[in-house]
């Protein structure tokens, strides 16, 4: 059985960086017919897939995208534009093949798994008590460990759960510090008295929970949810098995920013997919100081933009095997 | 015989936004399993790709990538890292397959197209003299219009040429004003004394040309380049033929600003694909009005950030044609 010790203990064992993988891709990299750097982020991206996949040349043929539901009992304090039935419909929607993620999985090649969550028995609310138990939050993270594989050349984390972008606002306010309202913005969709409903709530769930955590993982417990849980043991078990991460928006990098409190070189394996226009996301992402891949005004989470980005990733892979070197290419160099 | 008078009156014939396409594209958005507008900027793109296209739903099935390659009398100037030698060795690697582009058409399965422009006789020096005649530069766009045919979904242009971003600084210039310095960049990888030399071949070209261009057509014969000419000929045959575009770079986009500085919605239907690390493409984005799709630090050309974007685009129409709605899915809508 799980317990959050265990996962206190992983998260020592994390392992580091690949530098004699790093260091074969940046050899080659030199000798490619472009100027030094052209590539911009490509070059980087190729480096970071080799640094932790572990091996060079990295490889991108096994793309995973786990999406993991969870529900939220803070959800019944009206802090969605949408009913908490929303995550069950769109858990059968993602099943039966009808949404954003399934076409962007085609799109790119990636094996989707959508992982439900207990979505009958939802995170109590977080203003009134802790969302979950230390152990419910150990085994959702246990469960999410599944997600991994040997084999999978990246990961792309989502999630869907009405309400967890307050969680999630909760979370990063407990883990970072600020008013609720720096980390409190639209969701799915709010505005006027829900949004304000939606402050009210982490201000009060940040007051109950915070004085009497001690650690992150036991925020993680109090405020978060099972499908944000789920995630960052997601991210775990990608670290150990040399999986590089996107991630996607605002709940999902939350969910894994829990990591990143504990240990600053946790979400070393991760990149930030795509500025979320979530503002929340915004100020996480300077926190964690990661530059997010893409930027465009996406806010939908399921994982989506995790997924968009895998093209990137193919791309970066695709030229720096590819192309020829100079000397391949008979074709001069630099003069000064 | 084309002429400069004959590409004034295609300036006057170009065609508008089809509002048909476009409201059908907008009407079936909002239905789909999503909060509204949750997809950001892949909900505009596949909107723009219906209103240019002029059909709904919008296809992306055939992208077509055109590399223009000219050589620049200005390069004698040593205004590049590298000798215009590289200009026909880097031809010849798109030829053999070895380039970054070629990778990139692989990886979204774009169909490319390399157009050699007289290599063995460069333009004039622009600060001596004219760099073409205007029977050369019409020629040369009359050519660029040859990459579009029919049945092409989208059309990615880009360039190589050595010399090239001192022949775009200079026509930037030209065309929008402020000083030679705002324009000029390191390009291939200049600095200190040679990026000196570009900026004064900038100011030199500018001083000599612009008091006796007549309108941004003679400025392109003038300052421009063969391959410059042949990217502003393609713009304009695209949208003669409902084939939206992404353009590249700076070379490539102050090639397409010429037709802008004629008619303020001759770019309507391009997308800049890329912010380009050049710093007079961010001028150059200002002065368009146009916000680039990627933003990766890529500084390469050859049309390399074109064509990754149109894995956006695919993704963009896969989640508009593909997705549920609502209804279809059988899922609560908004409560507030």
């Amino acid at each position: 059985m799980a317990s959050l010790d265990e996962m206190r203990m992983l998260m020592r064992e994390l392992p580091g960086p690949d530098l004699e993988a790093r260091t074969a891709c940046i050899a080659r990299e030199g000798t490619l017919t472009k100027p030094a750097g052209a590539l911009g982020r490509l070059e980087s991206l190729t480096e970071w897939l080799a640094t932790w996949q572990g091996r060079h040349p990295p490889t991108l043929n096994h793309p995973r995208t786990a999406v993991f539901a969870g529900n939220h009992g803070v959800a019944a304090r009206g802090v969605s534009a949408y009913p908490a039935s929303v995550t069950a419909q769109m858990v059968e929607n993602f099943v039966s093949g009808g949404a954003a993620v399934n076409q962007l999985c085609q799109a790119v090649d990636a094996d989707l798994r959508v992982y439900e969550l207990d979505l009958d028995n939802p995170t109590r609310d977080f203003t009134e008590a802790p969302a979950m138990s230390h152990q419910d939050c150990a085994r959702a993270m246990a469960y999410g460990m599944m997600a991994v594989e040997r084999g999978l050349d990246v990961l792309c984390l989502g999630e869907m759960g009405i309400g967890n972008t307050t969680s999630a606002a909760a979370l990063c306010c407990a883990l970072f510090g600020g008013d609720a309202a720096d980390w409190v913005g639209p969701g799915t969709g709010v505005a006027g008295a829900a949004l304000e409903r939606k402050r009210a709530a982490v201000v009060a769930g940040v007051a109950r929970h915070k004085p009497t955590a001690r650690d992150p993982f036991e925020l993680l417990a109090a405020v978060g949810g099972l499908e944000l849980a789920a995630i960052a043991g997601g991210v775990i078990a990608a670290r150990l098995a040399r999986t590089p991460v996107l991630l996607d928006g605002f709940a999902c990098t939350a969910a894994a920013a829990v990591l990143f409190a504990i240990d600053r070189r946790a979400l070393d394996h991760c990149q930030v997919a795509h500025r979320s226009t979530e503002p929340g996301h915004q100020r996480l992402l300077e926190v964690l100081d990661k530059r997010p891949l893409l930027d465009l005004d996406m806010r939908l989470g399921e994982a989506s933009a995790a997924t968009l980005a895998v093209a990137l990733l193919k791309a970066a892979i695709a030229c720096h095997t590819g192309m020829a070197t100079f000397a391949e290419a008979g074709i001069s160099g630099p003069t000064h």
